[in-house]
């Protein structure tokens, strides 16, 4: 197979991911979150959740690839806090940059292939993409309830915010943005989401 | 959904995974891989190398579920170190005790559906097992090399142990067997691995 040495320096080049820090902590609350072990959790979440998505019959290994792809070009482009208003000003064009560059080292059918993946995943359109959606935003609410509010505390995160920026939970998920709520509600009941 | 409780709770526990360390570092070797960001990467190499399997008509999905837990019961039996001979003495009981424990928390359809899959993962009897064996054998080596072997070369592993330990990918994928003796040599060449 003439193309395994590019898929080798493609799974090289992801190591990087190990190294991207999110702002969640993790439930013993030592230390952040990095990418790959996100992507990792929502893989899991994704076919254990399958049944509480809005559609039934979607397409589970699909959504599966996008989760595991998704955060890859923060390789390049950093992770951008849900919050930071500013910091989602360029993210498209940073992030379209990283796609490029990252996926590019693949052999060009699969390289379309992840690319058109992580554009669907981005568009939010499909079945597969809301529900994958559902559960990236779904994540961080449960482990910041989980590992006392760090993360939310830290930058003064409120209740509102957490809910605005997470309705679209439902669109692939009713029953996790009812879960959702529920976690909102008992993180506000414990002090870490201020009104 | 009464059993999204249940669930929640299962992803809870295995966030615990994210702080199990294995001896292989990660490639630029500021600390050892953890097995949650590991069973990501296997789980992306699963979907890229599919046509490197041996049998080609395989069900992928089965495949990355399969890579997505096998680590699971780590959190309870830690990582047995590869070449750890004492360690894997008592390794089957001390992860069978953790798959029940563990998967247990689980409503009962998926904690069997689970547990089924960790079984035909450690048994690698089906193409889907020995596929997913083959990954799970053929990342570290490939990280080992490209940490400039500290894993090996911290616990004096022979080239001679590695192929021995190893051979057993050709038996998911000969394209990764022929990789993989690339890597041995090269690492080999590089002083890596002693004869």
């Amino acid at each position: 197979l003439e193309s395994i040495q590019a898929r080798i320096r493609f799974i090289l080049e992801t190591d990087r991911l190990k190294s991207v820090y999110r702002q969640t902590y993790i439930t013993d609350v030592s230390r952040q979150e990095n990418s790959a072990e996100h992507s990792w959790h929502l893989a899991l979440m994704a076919i254990l959740f399958r049944d509480a998505a809005n559609v039934p019959d979607l397409d589970l290994l699909k959504v599966v690839k996008m989760l595991l792809i998704h955060d890859i070009v923060e390789i390049d482009a950093g992770d951008t806090f849900a919050y930071d208003e500013q910091g989602h000003l360029d993210k498209a064009e940073r992030e379209n940059a990283a796609a490029q560059r990252i996926f590019g080292l693949l052999p060009e059918g699969q390289r379309e292939e992840m690319i058109a993946l992580w554009r669907e995943f981005e568009a939010r359109e499909t079945p597969e993409a809301r529900y994958a959606a559902a559960l990236d935003r779904f994540h961080p609410m449960l482990l910041n309830l989980h590992s006392q509010g760090t993360a939310w505390r830290k930058h003064g995160i409120t209740k509102r915010q957490v809910l605005n920026r997470n309705r679209v939970i439902a669109d692939g998920s009713e029953a996790l943005w009812e879960a959702a709520q529920q976690i909102v509600a008992e993180a506000a009941a414990k002090g870490y989401l201020p009104e």
